[in-house]
């Protein structure tokens, strides 16, 4: 309808007023723009979807690392995956969300958060009483937000597994989960330093996947390699994974869970614009993916004249870690491109950490340390409003006060009450000597 | 745009309503409200998304009970449950649907609901046309109420396994599925007594869950315990479940399908109240697993000295039941609560059983029955529309039914065609007596 | 709000307008349609969850395949499938989307679509700038269509298990998925030959998943059968998969994914017609699969006198193919004896298959192409708007393209580089011989 080349006479108007649903037609008719409610919806579910895929993750971690260690450590693995994630949940009620988003409240401005526990809106909220009505509802976010965290800890536990206890482990993750990961995630997300220093860090490569890449490289070094893994003679000796099937499963459900990790950090869905750009992002992750499975099954076939399954498992991983920082800016192309070269990252790191003798069970530390500081630096080379020196600052920054947290914690902990289980222990598996019970009873050993 | 502060003529009126995308420009400008064609369509995706997560929920059951069943019995263990997820699919559609939401046509006032097999709204449904425009489409309300069925089916596969017969169980699965839930829930889900007592119970902890552990438990006591079991002299002889990888996937696969069971549960999405309901549900269900997780963690260890994680997974589990009737009025705090008390019930419940020479071979009487009796118990606590005596009354109504009618029909079963697997096929396993199929036939025995 | 029954004044309208939030109020109080930006938003996010569910369907098939083949070969298994995932992916993007989508550029009009790299919507997109406004964003089109090639290329690797080379199958993945698959799908759901005959195959029985069935068939007839699959007299020598649990597991995720399949390809849910038929669709495809599963129970029960898991799987599986070309326009009974008549050809077909000494290790072959043709012939039993002539025209179409497309390249590529492992490599095991890995290395042998 066109009022501009008809002569409206008031009587029309007062017709037009007249009809019984003149606001619903004017609805049914044209209306374009999504309501704010709506995106309040929108955006919520988001979270709530993006919050699902990323606890899935959880189990994804869970069965990776099940399957990557020796069938005598699968119970104390698996234990470990769950109680992490379920201590991650609690400290993060209790202190870390608002350590993490302090809005106005700074104890030490830009750097150090607020105290308080998580609170959420009540029952029945109305409108007028959302904390961010142009968000989406805090419960959503704190769901959201909460699963990044239990991530962290989680790419610890591989890495250690195999010879650390049980609960100088969770202390270890409780502290990560309730500081170390909420303070300096404060610092980009939360509106402080780094944000403000022009740091840009999507979903995690730096934030996530290398705080926990850092955590776990110093509980590597301060715990020691696992006993036999390095002869004196600087030979490394291959300790395979028990469940190949469990690992694969992991890796799918990780690259799964990842659509969320990312694609909810764009935090909006509520326009075309953000489901464009959500659109965007899962095209790019699944691509990185892609290309870090492929380029680590390409060159190990060319290294080593037989493709190995664990390293494609790890090459789609890190495909997935390097487009964390930036996946939505690159094209279909570059998102390959930049999950490729994650793909050779691990195929190369994995033997650089033997020779280091740094001990790391799954390979987490390639995966997320290494290949998350490539993905943070590979932001600027398609995001035009992130800077290398930003990239850099803030890479060095979170690593430093990663390193130094962890080690204090670590050294801590293996202090007072020890880290290590002993030698028997090691050697009969942690099932058996911490737990009690193995996790295959029925099979004959190999 | 604030008419009021100006004068507006009717120039001004005509030059509006001579916009040409007057309507249009009064969406993109400012409509809050989510128009009612798209709180259908928020509702709708809210079950199907549901839907979809309760029914991974069948696949985490049959993980679980595969992982703590004996090898020799697991491939029984997974035809059980896809053939008796299959079955529930057939009777809701058969019988179920109509008997559990009869609507005006109701047999018996509020107790025994209409016949009639469930029907879907046409393909290209207009508004007009739908049998509930306010609320979302049948289709999507029947697919996730259908998965509630068929959860109650799976709790009892576990507590009866490693003895019962393939058909005799499904035949207890059919009546289960086809009237057994179909009634009791109509008394509260279907506007029945229940509902009009005040009863509440707002994702069926006892509805789902301890109708579930009522004919799970009858189960066990006419079945027997499994040879061997108990010693003369009292003795519970431990069988541990032959993959713990597999158990542990099965938990996290039921704590995701969770967020869809109780979050579903509010029963819309479509508007700022709602939308936040649910991600107040998704929160605190999952504060409610983790601290079932870490109670039951912490019990065992100062118990038995050592963390036991299958007291862990189920700890988990029974927190997810423990909110289950209540998880939208609670804090975080609450709801953290609420579950470390499943957790620490199951800790003490499970060696109770064995006590009184229940053979639960899962646990899911603790986790289902017990911890679903605290869960409904428990929402007066914060509910406050909620009252301990129509909660009670609730219980006791529902617990009384199921266990009438599941007796009735284990001992017509067993009358009829015997219930229990012979000795040999006992002892050898279910899988090769029954199936003659191994699970594992690779694996050397243990 | 009803004006048509008071006598409107100049005075009132003024009054109106001059309410400051009169455009609010309009949507607030009666709009009923959905806004145009919001169908975009619900459509987009439709294929999201949709591509993410049939993603999953990729780690659904490995668990399957890994759980079918003999514990010698799960890792070579879990290797093809992660790299097939991984390649198509790549294909699709460079080639593949172009290809099947050619818009208005087709090379041969309606039989060869166009070239070129598949191109995102930009960041930010506005709607005025959307490739299809009225649709959804590119990029969650090119997400969702991708993961059908992926399902494809799955479907190939379970039949030619335990004695194909990985590269020989990589290369046959990357020639199906860039040029086989993508051509023949133009033809109907790039508006193509098949589409103007009036061909009528909704989520692809025939396009997808006989599509994967005529490329198994054909190497499996290149490849020959398994050393030792067939005696000289004619007997078949079952060689039983090492893991159900994990093929169970593969068949739940399989189930699970479908209905981002089949709902996916509604391809609309903004609106109360596309959402209600979105929710027929799951409907019916989870009472299709339960009717393969059930059909296939008491089947085998009837026959063998013992019920067959794999068979159950497998007729759960066939019952979601036959119900893929037509999940919408049948009732909730059609759709259940729809996918038991599936799961009637499994039990059927794979014993069969077995007597022409074709050896299809997992049944993919009864699974997605028998049960394909089926579901493809079924559509006008239920949509008026398909008839059998269209019907057998697409199936014939696509099947001589197919079988001579993959013939030529199976041919090709054993002329060349040769299909199969030597006759050591097969008994010892792919694993060892070509990936020098085993997945189980801690298990006993059985």
């Amino acid at each position: 309808m066109n009022y501009l080349k008809t002569k409206i006479s008031l009587a029309a108007v007062m017709a037009m007023m007249a009809m019984p649903s003149f606001a619903q037609d004017a609805g049914d008719a044209v209306a374009t723009a999504v309501p704010t409610d709506s995106v309040f919806v929108f955006n919520t579910l988001l979270f709530l979807i993006g919050g699902v895929l990323v606890f899935w993750m959880a189990a994804g971690f869970a069965m990776l690392e099940a399957g990557l260690v020796r069938s005598k450590n699968v119970t104390m693995q698996l234990t470990k995956n769950i109680a992490l994630f379920s201590f991650a949940a609690i400290t993060y009620y209790v202190i870390g969300y608002v350590l993490m988003y302090p809005g106005d409240g700074w104890m030490i401005d830009g750097w150090l958060g607020a105290l308080g526990v998580a609170i959420l809106e009540p029952v029945g909220l109305a409108a007028a009483d959302a904390d961010a009505y142009d968000y989406a509802s805090t419960g959503s976010d704190y769901f959201f937000q909460l699963m990044f965290v239990a991530t962290t800890a989680s790419i610890v536990s591989g890495t250690v597994a195999e010879r650390i206890k049980l609960w100088p482990f969770l202390i270890f993750v409780i502290v990560l989960t309730a500081l170390i990961y909420p303070i300096q995630a404060s610092w980009s997300w939360g509106a402080g330093v780094l944000d403000a220093a022009g740091f840009s860090d999507f979903a995690g490569s730096t934030i996530v996947h290398s705080v926990g890449g850092w955590a776990a490289l110093t509980g590597a070094i301060i715990l020691g390699p696992r006993l036999g893994k390095y002869t004196k003679e600087g030979r490394t000796v291959p300790m395979p994974g028990s469940n190949l099937a469990l690992a694969t499963l992991g890796t799918f459900i990780l690259w799964l869970g990842w659509f969320g990790f990312n694609g909810g950090s764009e935090l909006a869905l509520g326009g075309v614009d953000s489901a464009a750009n959500v659109s965007r992002i899962f095209a790019n992750t699944n691509a990185a993916a892609a290309g870090g499975a492929v380029a680590a099954l390409i060159l190990t076939q060319l290294l080593y004249k037989k493709p190995d399954l664990t390293m494609v498992l790890n090459g789609a991983l890190a495909g997935l870690v390097s487009i964390t920082a930036e996946p939505l800016a690159p094209g279909l192309g570059s998102a390959l491109l930049i999950g490729m070269i994650g793909g050779v990252i691990v195929v190369f790191a994995v033997p650089f950490l033997d020779r280091l003798k740094i001990d790391d069970v799954v390979g987490a530390i390639p995966v997320h340390l290494i290949a998350g500081i490539w993905g943070t630096l590979a932001v600027p080379l398609t995001n035009s409003d992130a800077s290398f020196g930003a990239q850099i600052y803030g890479i060095v920054l979170v690593g430093a006060f990663t390193i130094v947290a962890s080690l204090v914690v670590w050294v801590v902990i293996k202090a007072t009450m020890g880290l290590r289980v002993d030698e028997e222990t090691e050697i009969n598996g942690l099932d058996m000597g911490e737990l009690g019970m193995e996790a295959y009873p029925d099979f004959g050993k190999g």
